[in-house]
């Protein structure tokens, strides 16, 4: 099969940070089934795995964690699904990803690919999808319609995981509070349905309260946490939760958590996958649950761009378009030639 | 009115830490409900509100958060309670405490005295018990039976939060560990309902691991969180919960925490009187469902010792007692003279 597929970790201006190649087509056992992938898009976790380091494979690492695709073929202990079944997917961090024409996959990581959405609408939104559900409803454990009239801020609202976690938010009856910047991101912000929203280069508290809020229930942050701790640690109601998916560089105080009981939690999408957590397959009935209210029309695909064809040069292209740090939304990269 | 009460913020030891003095018996309004306290009992927060700084009041303060008494009086807005009800409560530590013939406190936190708990075991218990049931139910948002055979380890487990926390625990259907370190707090953990007493003098995820736990679902940290805070990284299951009661002195890392998709709670049970939340009224519902399960034979007072007549000589002496850090589950002073 082809796949693109890397043996050192360079920067992607480098002639070998991407190479086309062909392995072997991989058989499934167990809990796996062999998907033929159609569409896959780029995350900010490509990037960082693929970032510089002094590693060297001996036979190439294929990145890319999500896709869309046909299954092929199932191994022994599949339940789940069938071949022949259209599917979107995640995957696992520890294991080969999506740049390749056939892929590994756990059942119990995949749904079945929403039926109204293109190959390229729903290849856009398994991981984003995964992360935004996980943070509000198993970390923050945010109850839909109970929790309603809340309100939360998620900090960098035009990105991937900020794009669909306004969506589920609105859906679960909160009022969504974003931070952008620019003009395009202001509106993109608003066709996912935040209510407000502020700037990030701005001190957010005085914006808030211009707004009529003294602090905010819950807190998204999508970007830099070292950055917006103090942030957090002011606006945060009493008895709030904060969830952040970026890692702290640095270490951090907690005073005001303390007083106010407030709960912190990190949200990373592959805790479940990489230490084989019993309750996995949630991610399996995440991705199904989503595909109803795709299809029902509570959440539309945040799919903005698409690459052609699957090869290394575009590859390459999107992963310089992700590191920019300006994109908005979700670029898929679609078909080998 | 009688009163021990404070000027300046002294060591135990100064003559003037404590005095008796003499106050105009105060008068209820709104919420509020005025009680003739029977019985006290001391936490370390008081020895923490008492700690030496350079302050000085120019009215006698008051210490004191957990009490037990009889209205006698109460404010026109008050619904719940009528002159005469026998309650107990730890009150809010922004106003006058419990060192007092008569005290007044907002009816939302308060909660009929358990029947069948003598005054000294029923004032042994709400500060703690409000402290541990918001930390287990609120915070790590256990759900009694749900989360039956889920494991969590009680850091502490022979203090007062400790004690009933693990009662509570034990309640719910989790499965305790505590630690402890010498015969006389062993055996009152063991008294207490938990499972497994590991020796928090040595490595705990060694202890662990030999009784058969690879890592913990939720922990529960009463002790010095700076010093156990990278051993609960190490510990802590994926998706699990750590929530702890005691401040940090220094700022800490949290990439294990990331990794893992773990969830850090601070439960301070002033945090809902300090900042009149919306919720306040459920110190009043925990201490009314807490009355039931006393009543119903689940928990069990976690007095300790008595000491008596109420008066500045004696709460010195209960002072340097909890300092001390040596101490077994909970201490009243009972009675003026």
């Amino acid at each position: 099969m082809k796949a693109v597929g890397l043996y050192e970790y360079l920067p992607i201006e480098a002639e070998d940070s991407f190479l086309d190649v062909t392995l072997e087509t991989p058989k499934p056992s167990g809990h796996d089934i062999l998907v033929q992938v159609q569409a896959i898009s780029i995350n900010p976790v490509d990037t960082k795995q693929r970032a510089p380091k002094d590693k060297v494979e001996t036979t190439p690492r294929i990145l890319g964690w999500d896709a869309v695709g046909i299954i092929t073929e199932i191994g022994e202990e599949v339940e789940l699904f069938q071949v022949g079944d259209a599917v979107y997917y995640a995957g696992d961090v520890t294991r080969q990803g999506s740049y390749a024409e056939f892929q590994l996959v756990d059942e119990r990581l995949v749904g079945l690919k929403p039926k109204n959405l293109s190959i390229e609408e729903a290849a856009a939104m398994p991981l984003t999808l995964i992360t935004a559900w996980e943070a509000l409803f198993d970390r923050i454990r945010l109850i839909p319609d109970a929790d309603a009239g809340k309100n939360i801020l998620i900090i960098n609202g035009a990105g991937g995981v900020g794009s669909i976690a306004t969506q589920l938010a609105v859906w679960a009856g909160l009022e969504v509070i974003t931070t952008a910047s620019r003009d395009e991101t202001v509106n993109w912000c608003k066709e996912q349905g935040a209510t407000h929203i502020i700037n990030h280069r701005e001190a957010l508290l005085p914006q808030l309260n211009a707004l009529g809020f003294a602090n905010v229930d819950y807190i998204l942050c999508l970007h830099n946490t070292d950055a917006y701790w103090d942030t957090m640690q002011e606006i945060i109601a009493p008895e709030g939760h904060i969830c952040s998916i970026v890692e702290l560089e640095n270490p951090v105080t907690m005073s005001l958590i303390k007083d106010k009981s407030v709960t912190v939690s990190y949200e990373f999408m592959f805790t479940r996958s990489k230490y084989d957590t019993i309750d996995k397959v949630r991610q399996h009935d995440i991705l199904t649950k989503a595909a109803q209210l795709f299809e029902n029309g509570f959440l539309k695909s945040t799919w903005n761009q698409t690459l052609q064809p699957m090869n290394a040069a575009t590859i390459k292209e999107a992963h310089r378009i992700i590191e920019s740090g300006k994109s908005i939304g979700k670029l898929v990269v679609k078909g080998f030639e």
